[in-house]
């Protein structure tokens, strides 16, 4: 199996935390978005729409979408669960991480934002505004969903989906600023999960590509 | 069951299709975000973050994130199925469902482009702009991608959670003017999906909150 990402990409992030916590191992392909090297003759052979990230498996299908491609790997490889045993529970999984990957993500990703920093008059206080309003608000509500559904973890005593996509949001959220203080719930799981070793792993820190300061 | 949503609502259209699909009666409650319904103390009794669609099951349990409701109804609900059969094909199935949900309709719902609208200087022509952008764009990659899986729908030759997320993201394209006449593949999934009863039956149009124009 091969991994193309790149180190600081949430969707890549959510991707290795999967990969780690069923302890299947990978080869690791960066992908530099600074560089716009998704864009690459190369890369687009690979991805022909130049997504991040994306995933080879073992028979040499490529597959793009990190929450596609997580659903895949709890089916071919389903121990440990990525999800709780119950219906309703399970369902509450996959809703922490929609309000995260379908509410918050996409109005804050890298692209975006570029987009919006070419905008006349979008200076570092729209940008604030924006990233607070979206970003945010996804935050608190999930906080207050955890409220609802939490144990030691987002859904439940285990990692699920849902902390597999809130990790790499609240990573994202404190680079960019967003203010998470009173967000007790959503804080108290994002450390647990933290001190686990297969998050530590998936560390944008952790990785051959990333940077450091 | 109960449902509770707005004739437009993207997410909502979804929820309805696959309902239909499986062939399951509920209770329709329309909540209008025109006049932000969705904040009204009663509705956040069903919904705390006032998110549409909400979803009550039998049980009495609310969930919310159409794309977590429509996995629960698959699981409780299994035939007809809303996924292929074969995992890599299942992968493919959730890959267009996501870049639909997770790319093209958070940038483009009725708060995003409220939100745009609210800036100074953010004029009819940049908000053309936004749109072709990421709902053309994510519109051009799923044509690519049916491209490689399409059979007589998105992924094979039946309806699949890619088809769901499909026609309401068609439907809003056309409603917001973006420009989808070169995506011939995308196009044909969407006319063979419109005739059929399932799809007919959760159209806007023929919702109990439907405004005729």
């Amino acid at each position: 199996m091969k991994l193309y990402g790149y180190w600081r990409s949430g969707a890549t992030y959510r991707l290795r935390i999967a990969l780690a916590l069923k302890g299947l191992s990978y080869e690791y392909a960066p992908v530099n978005l600074l560089k716009d090297e998704q864009k690459s003759p190369a890369y687009l052979k690979v991805s022909p729409q130049g997504l991040l990230p994306a995933f080879i498996t073992d028979e040499g299908a490529a597959l793009t979408q990190s929450l596609a491609i997580i659903e895949y790997l709890d089916e071919l490889h389903p121990s440990p669960p990525l999800f709780p045993k119950e219906p309703i529970a399970r369902a509450q999984a996959r809703q922490i991480a929609y309000a995260i990957a379908c509410e918050a993500q996409p109005l804050q990703n890298l692209r975006t934002q570029k987009y919006l920093k070419a905008l006349p008059g979008f200076d570092d206080d729209a940008m604030r505004q924006w990233l607070d309003t979206w970003v945010g608000g996804a935050m608190k509500a999930v906080d207050e969903m955890i409220g609802e559904t939490g144990g030691a973890f987002c859904v439940g005593d285990a990692p699920t989906l849902a902390d597999i996509c809130l990790v790499p949001q609240v990573y994202a959220a404190l680079r960019f600023g967003v203010d998470l203080s009173g967000l007790e719930r959503l804080n108290a799981v994002y450390e647990r999960c933290v001190t686990l070793d297969a998050f530590k792993k998936a560390h944008p820190d952790e990785q051959p590509d990333a940077v450091k300061a």
